[in-house]
């Protein structure tokens, strides 16, 4: 016999944890759709040379790379940017820009599992290639804030920021060339405060006057107009920092008339996130109540997606949610529903003859999109009880000889544990309220 | 600069072919879900352990198999099945049983590519284990029923057959030695015809005269009812043939009762697929209008899923839809919308300046769950059209300094080519209207 086991750092997703899962690929799939992007998928296995040397030598070492049957050098991919990039090149000529679309799928890295990481974890990205234009990276804030309020969340803070304001800030105090060294000392604000910044850009050549100033810049406070205004009285003779001045502003306008009010969106001049590879606005969401488990959904704008596979220049934006980071999250703060059945209703089998009648009902109410299942075998009520309390339905759908003779059923109410008696015709109806109560 | 290729065998999923995928996906998810079966996952890769032997020597050539960087012998999931033993040995102790459960994803394997065959793609099954009721077996029949109304299809057949019926006539001729033998040969039948299947039954010692009884049950004809009676009639005495007989005949009242039309199942005595695996009832699926491309969702019963990694004992029942062959049907059919975008509108950018109403009216559409693109540039309205063409929106919304000055909007119907003006609060009634049509 074979022990059942899974590979360390890879996991099993019972009903209890893949159903909040699957709910929040649904609304991700439904808001991203809802602003035009579209749905792509790539193969879970490439050739090793379009995924290795993209995130660095580290990167490379947590890829699951072998040999294939036909002697191929092959490798899973380990994340959806790369594949995308190389798709880009392949696909792009043909459907023409600007592309916009939505990749969901699960990307596999080796990782140390010492912090809970996992091997095996899905990325929900979104992106519109093809335009510099900032009607797309406004879009970007939309989206987030429409997926959060799909997933019930109220309270969040999109966060962002512009690379070109930091670029032109530096240039203008002549640490162009230390940009890097700045950038990453100025990201660890939140962690090391101030002064340890102060101390980390000391020893990298900043001097104090310089880090005064960025310091003071990036804590500046005020709402996210004062933060401007003060950041173009600065800067703004600086043509970079201009540019990333106007396009927050525009963001900071469009985002307001399109109805996202003022508190789910912070400027952050200190946030800096992709060094490498991010050149325009960048985007990190924090939840209100729960700041500490990190930004649930980040990106930005890039200059080039696909310069490793083409001469075609694409530059583009997008964001990818952090669906594992998300559940955790929403975990954390008892917002997931505990139940192992997607349908609310069971049909009880109070006798095995009638169940034909059992499932004609449960058809009825699956063709008005409510969910009922029909248990398996006549066991005795009480168990039959039991094995729904435990799944967690809602109602249970219940008729013997009585109720057929007079052409009714029982309905119980799972949760108040209250019966009553309708008609055959008065099932739907009944039924209707009590699933909407309950989910309500 | 690496050329951008995919793995032989693997290919991209532009949004033309991932559009219908996830629509079928969605419908998958929706069937299943109302009948009360729960999403489980289980990881991509495995211990090769657990995945080996499980489909003979061929089957495990196809595996993709390697080292780990922890030096664990690993492999791809080549099924959903497997996967699902291992998952239920773990779990089910804790989950109880019924079981139900369905399970999407893409699955491995080496395969030869010559017949269009993929090394990637993707299952959906769905299964009751922890049961040997046939209330289960029955509910197969209704969800492949209710699924391939999802998807449209109206003009299919359910063959349903029990291996109990096959054992029982076999055991009763004397030839239950040679059952492997004569299902091979009897599945040809389609095929090969009967003399074939005779001759082939022939070349394995079965007697004319028993070839002859099979090949006739095989070929009776006539309603599901006169079927099983002529087998009751020929073979009742045998006690598995009865009981296969009596759970065939409760299949076909039940179905009837919950509402399946006769001619959309059908008893065929010849098909016995899965030789080694199923025990009990068999499923095939063939849409009436393209029988060629051969079963679309298949399944049946088996006595024990897990016994590889369990003593407990495990009898299931369930079915998995052929995914990429029923996209190929309804490519064939010319019942795939050819469309690039998910949204129905787009919304034209005629200046720049207005991007904020753009957005705000956008939002209004998604608000009432009509997807709605804003074009991200301030081109050419002709090249925005251009655009709206290519990817298949239905509707182009338009306003400039006219229209704002107005409060109106311009509705283009782009299939028809017709432009009305409305004012902005009744823009969403008219939209809703035009899409409503167009997907009718």
């Amino acid at each position: 016999m074979i022990q059942p086991r899974t590979l360390k750092g890879f996991r099993d997703y019972p009903p209890e944890l893949m159903m909040p899962r699957e709910h929040l690929l649904e609304q991700c799939r439904r808001v991203y759709r809802s602003y035009g992007f579209a749905p792509i998928d790539t193969p879970a296995l490439e050739y090793a040379e379009t995924l290795l040397g993209q995130g660095g030598e580290e990167s490379d070492k947590l890829i699951y790379r072998f040999t294939d049957h036909g002697d191929r050098d092959v490798a899973l991919r380990f994340d959806l940017t790369v594949p995308f990039a190389r798709f880009a090149a392949m696909h792009v000529p043909k459907l023409g820009t600007p592309f916009k679309r939505y990749h969901m799928g699960p990307v596999w890295r080796g990782e140390n599992t010492a912090h809970g990481r996992f091997r095996e974890f899905w990325q929900c990205d979104f992106d519109t290639i093809g335009t510099t234009a900032n009607a797309a990276d406004i879009e970007v804030v939309l989206v987030i804030h429409d997926l959060m309020l799909a997933l019930g969340l109220e309270r969040f803070c999109i966060r962002v920021n512009n690379r070109l304001v930091l670029n032109g800030l530096l240039e203008e105090l002549g640490l162009a060339g230390k940009t890097r060294e700045v950038l990453v000392a100025l990201d660890k604000l939140g962690k090391i405060g101030r002064d340890g910044v102060a101390g980390e850009m000391a020893a990298k050549g900043v001097d104090a006057a310089q880090a005064e100033r960025i310091l003071n810049l990036a804590e500046t406070r005020g709402s996210n107009a004062d933060i401007l205004d003060r950041l173009g009285a600065e800067f703004g003779q600086n043509a970079k920092a201009a540019e990333g001045i106007r396009r927050l502003r525009e963001l900071l306008d469009v985002t307001r008339q399109a109805g996202v009010p003022e508190e789910r969106l912070g400027l952050d001049v200190a946030i800096a996130r992709g060094l490498d590879y991010y050149t325009g606005t960048i985007y990190e969401t924090f939840l209100t109540d729960l700041p500490s488990i990190g930004s649930v959904c980040s990106g930005g704008r890039y200059d080039n997606l696909a310069g490793l596979f083409t001469k075609m220049a694409l530059p583009g934006v997008g964001a990818s949610l952090g669906l594992d980071r998300l559940l955790a999250a929403l975990e954390e703060m008892n917002r997931l529903e505990k139940v192992a059945t997607p349908a609310p209703v069971l049909v009880i089998q109070f006798t095995a003859d009638r169940l034909g009648d059992y499932q004609r009902m449960a058809r009825v109410l699956r063709g008005q999109g409510i969910g009922a299942e029909v248990f398996p075998e006549a066991k005795k009520v009480g168990q039959q009880f039991q094995y729904a309390e435990k799944r967690g339905f809602k109602v249970a759908l219940i008729a013997g000889p009585d109720e057929f003779a007079a052409g009714t059923w029982k309905i119980k109410d799972l949760a108040r544990r209250q019966e009553t008696a309708s008609p055959e015709s008065e099932v739907v109806g009944v039924i209707q309220r009590l699933v909407l109560e309950s989910s309500s």
